[in-house]
């Protein structure tokens, strides 16, 4: 997989990483897997949208937003990797949306996430994944992405 | 463990396992870890119910979801590995259970994958576990289980 | 890092690890990672208080609660390990929170947490984090903590 080349090709670049912040981290690596800090859909520092999917938030929106926590977690993950040569897949997503009550297509806001790895990784970037709908999300945000990713040592 | 032959001795019968779907797999392994997406309790096709706990669905009929939810992630498993020898133990329940706002009976909700889990696997079904509940589940499912199991290699 | 030392310095004790209950266990380990079952915040055999985050519960005392997560979690790792010597870090802390629909300050929550465990273990208890506002946790607790940390086998 060339992730560099899938970006230039989608028009898409990486944020930059965030740094960490207080007594936690972006992201740590034990053996093999890399656990990623949940990832709020932030670009250029701002949260796309903020407020609940179902509600103020379309699904459609909700889905970019989805779709920039997978390029946030490809920024965390290179700056963490110094680039992706040593990348091997995406093993896991749990995705939680902060939505309506009536709100049963959690799924559907996913697979912005999910479609993104999967063009930008190949079959590498197909996970396991989890989906889940909760009641409010930090900083009022409607999606909140929690990866897991194999890397080499 | 015989899962096979605890299954035939409780009446019981794995559902067929689901098919990939979209841009995400039932299951994906990394080293020794089975890491499943994130599992409904549906039966021959379809939810057994819909609603949530403490509302439109009762304890008990919740309860049961987890239990399905146990089996169909053995069938996850068994379509995986090709049979079971290569199942060590189940490592991690994360159960989300769809429910009312004064709902606080999750962990009595999740015995219900817990207990068939030792039922089939003996010692090697016995997980750390989190209960946690939800405004919302996808398909208006009153429980989703997260799974994560250990596979010799 | 000498967490008995620090412990005594911060005036604090570890609780008695909880007992395997029913059909789950406190922890399991597979491979180097140790996967905690959602620890509450229980001191004494009580939990500290009931109650949602920005409703009957302030921000204050559920950062309490999420230190006493944070304790708790310790007294599982020592019982498991026989003492600290093989714990290597802190991985990950998946943190819900029962809160009020309007409350998005769930990463300050969970700050209690952290911060305890940077305080405890140095470096080695900076974890990657995800925090997540739910409707309702078991017993009604205002805060559920799921810890991975990292061991020698």
């Amino acid at each position: 997989m060339n992730i560099d080349a899938k970006l230039t090709q989608l028009g898409l670049t990486l944020p930059q990483a965030p740094r960490p912040v207080g007594a936690y981290l972006p992201c740590v690596q034990s053996g093999n897997l890399l656990f990623l800090s949940g990832v709020l859909p932030f670009r250029n520092g701002k949260l796309l949208r903020t407020g609940r999917v179902g509600a103020e938030v379309s699904l459609e929106d909700a889905a970019q937003d989805a779709a920039q926590t997978a390029l946030n977690a490809l920024a965390i993950v290179e700056a963490q990797l110094g680039g992706f040569e040593r990348l091997v897949r995406c093993v896991k997503l749990t995705g939680f949306v902060a939505c309506a009550p009536d709100f049963y297509d959690q799924p559907k806001v996913l697979n912005g996430a999910s479609e993104l790895l999967f063009k930008l990784m190949g079959e590498a970037g197909r996970h396991a994944r989890a989906a889940v709908g909760v009641s409010a999300l930090p900083l009022n945000s409607p999606v909140e992405a929690d990866f897991i990713f194999e890397v080499r040592r």
